[in-house]
């Protein structure tokens, strides 16, 4: 599976200065796509990638036809308001886009004086969603997770027995999902007390986070047409930073027997920024089950999979609250985990999602599920965190929390870095709680 | 809530003379909206509304400019290839448009001879799905059938505790629903038989359908702001046939914790035609608890919801196997029922939906749940006609069936009527199931 190639040379520095500087999330070995457009601006939205503190307009630069071939009819699929067409095209022509846009942006390439034209600074730029999401699937990847919240919404049977052969996913909302500045009201809904006759109306007392990976499909599948795990990734364009907020108080009411509905529809936020599979392939690793756990079935079972199936992806959570920020203060962080501790690779949640006929299409959206890892403050949700809101966090400025409250802001962040490769980022992913409309 | 109207007149007759025949679907008192195109022509998608036997092309009525004003307006918006932009018109064009058509086309009005240009014969026609679905969302309205399917499942636990409080509802897939005359490969995927130790890759044994109404929002609400259910109605454009096809041995492994997801995802087939809530007003009937059971929370509770929030939309099943198709035999009735046996009405089901201020769009699709009704014969899947398996149907031909078998098609139907009030009807709504792929 793993092809490194020109493109990932730890070595490569781009004539965009900042992108050569240590810790950058944005290299050139990164090359990330998004949609934004200039502040203040009427233009359309357009796509881009993220080089340094900059962003190359994409539709600017296409119209220069500066590339050729492959690379230019995916330049031409990206001049336009969403990621969906460039998506459609398909790995082949992701890499040549990718190969002719790292080979424009290096140090001493000639196409520097028409490619400095195509520059917006990031900081002047706002983002939208970077494709129009057709179907959302939520997962469910983390075993530690599925445990820890299973001991709160079932304590006799934390762990389903289906947990260990099926990648458990369910359908999720599309149309609430927004990019990363996302703000949304506390959500109200029926609510019963453990210890209440009857439910009532409320706002949720118990807002929380989920700390996932978002996983953009680029080209589908048609209808009855199964993608077989050994195709699998070629189907994926790239990974984003999620975070599906949840209000538990409404999802444990509601949530049975069907999964949960509006304890989680309200608000999905997502990074401007998507990494490509491409980008990220130096940081695959093996995909290694317990021993003592079923392995896979067949359908979900290769060789390559095992060997590097999985992303160490590093990821990490800021709380930043009102009292904070009014005081100049960053987040703080309230975990650190990896992907790399998920319990299914893309590559089998591809394969099951499509096993029965279903349909995928360009610009659709996986959730990976809360990536909790195996020790405490690996947990990616505050339910995990405080055990069920039992034990709060103390932060910093001895500020408590169990759950979120108004005007607390969350920002995931995700990178990739080890020895021999370039250091890539994700970017932020930021959203706040807005109290109840009354 | 109630309003009819004018064009609600039982007397009504239209100079499309199909329309007038006794037991027609749709005659002028329906006027159902579709997206359709001339069969073999390579003409885009448009949309239409049908009368008798014909379909008026509302591409080619907008470019006649017959109507004026608002109508007039609406008709430009549904010259498109999807009804999406009509539908966010919202209810005053609707009844606009609606009224207009009307007029239009009764006996002796002067836009015959221009309107006699835009009819296209149905039999001509083939049809698409007929709003681009942003979010589909599944509910659970039918008491009888969460009951009998509760005790299959959950033979200790039928019912549970949050049913009669809480519409319940899932989000389902968008990408998979297509319209009437839909095919689909039988689908494969994990299935554990109850005395196996460890679950296999199979295609499906237990093909199921689920008899259900769509209900097509019209306008939507912005993110944050609950639609209360005095506005309810208000947001919904109308109403169609669904069947969401179900493989139940898939379900029962896969659904716990989070609900159904590949047993239900290969496939959902809808009628072309949807009904307009305006058409089906004289259908309105009292919404009415059984008066031990537990009152509706005040936010999914009013006068008019009690008085005339149900509709009493006839419906049935029809099977017709391969065998029955080659000889030239009609599909056999096993299930024959009525919508206003529901135990939550459409209001309800906005109200409910964006309490938590999740935003609906134009074109999103609910599907109303399995409306069964209190008798067994009023059930609108196999799993329950034939409980769990355990007792096959008998057609006329003397062929039994428990779960669907390769090549069998099913039709859902629906009308309405009552003395005094013009019949109405939904069309069929067909689908096939093919044999797995090898």
């Amino acid at each position: 599976m793993t092809t490194l190639n020109e493109t990932h040379d730890p070595h490569l520095r781009s004539w965009v200065e900042t992108a050569n500087v240590a810790g950058c999330d944005f290299p050139i070995q990164n090359l990330p796509f998004a949609v934004f457009r200039r502040q203040g601006s009427d233009e359309a939205y357009r796509c881009g990638v993220a080089i340094g503190d900059q962003v190359v307009d994409l539709a600017a630069l296409a119209q220069r036809s500066l590339f050729s071939g492959l690379a230019q009819a995916a330049l031409q699929a990206a001049a336009q308001d969403k990621l969906n067409a460039l998506m459609a095209l398909g790995e082949p022509a992701w890499a040549a886009l990718r190969l002719a846009l790292s080979r424009a942006l290096r140090t001493g390439a000639p196409a520097q004086a028409s490619l400095v034209e195509c520059l917006v600074p990031a900081s002047d730029v706002v983002f939208d969603v970077p494709a129009r999401i057709g179907d959302y699937t939520d997962f469910y990847t983390s075993v530690h997770h599925a445990t820890n919240v299973g001991k709160l919404f079932r304590p006799d049977n934390p762990l389903l027995p289906n947990y260990k052969w099926v990648p458990i996913g369910y359908h999720g909302r599309a149309s609430s999902i927004g990019v990363s500045g996302q703000t949304f009201t506390r959500p109200k809904g029926q609510i019963k007390a453990p210890d209440a006759e009857v439910p009532v109306l409320a706002a949720s007392k118990r807002v929380d986070i989920e700390l996932e990976l978002g996983i953009f499909i680029g080209s589908g599948n048609a209808s009855g047409d199964a993608i077989d795990i050994t195709q699998a990734e070629q189907h994926v364009f790239g990974i984003c930073l999620l975070n599906d907020w949840s209000a538990r108080d409404i999802q444990a009411w509601e949530y049975q027997p069907l999964g949960p509905f509006l304890a989680k529809n309200f608000a999905t936020t997502i990074s401007p920024w998507v990494v490509t599979m491409e980008a990220l392939a130096p940081y695959r690793v093996p995909f290694v089950r317990p021993s003592d756990d079923p392995q896979p079935l067949p359908y979900l079972d290769t060789a390559a999979n095992r060997q590097e199936g999985a992303f160490d992806i590093q990821l990490q959570v800021g709380l930043q609250t009102p009292r904070m920020r009014q005081a100049g203060e960053a987040d703080a962080s309230i975990c650190r985990t990896s992907y790399s501790h998920a319990y299914w690779t893309i590559a089998q949640l591809v394969a099951h999602h499509t096993v029965n006929g279903c349909n995928l299409q360009p610009g659709d959206l996986f959730g990976s599920g809360t990536l909790s890892g195996p020790t405490p403050d690996q947990a990616g949700a505050l339910i995990e965190l405080t055990t069920g809101g039992k034990h709060p966090l103390t932060l910093p400025n001895g500020e408590r929390r169990v759950f979120l409250e108004d005007g607390d802001a969350v920002v995931l962040r995700g990178w990739c870095e080890k020895p021999g490769a370039a250091r890539i980022g994700f970017g932020a992913c930021w959203g706040t709680v807005l109290p109840a409309k009354p």
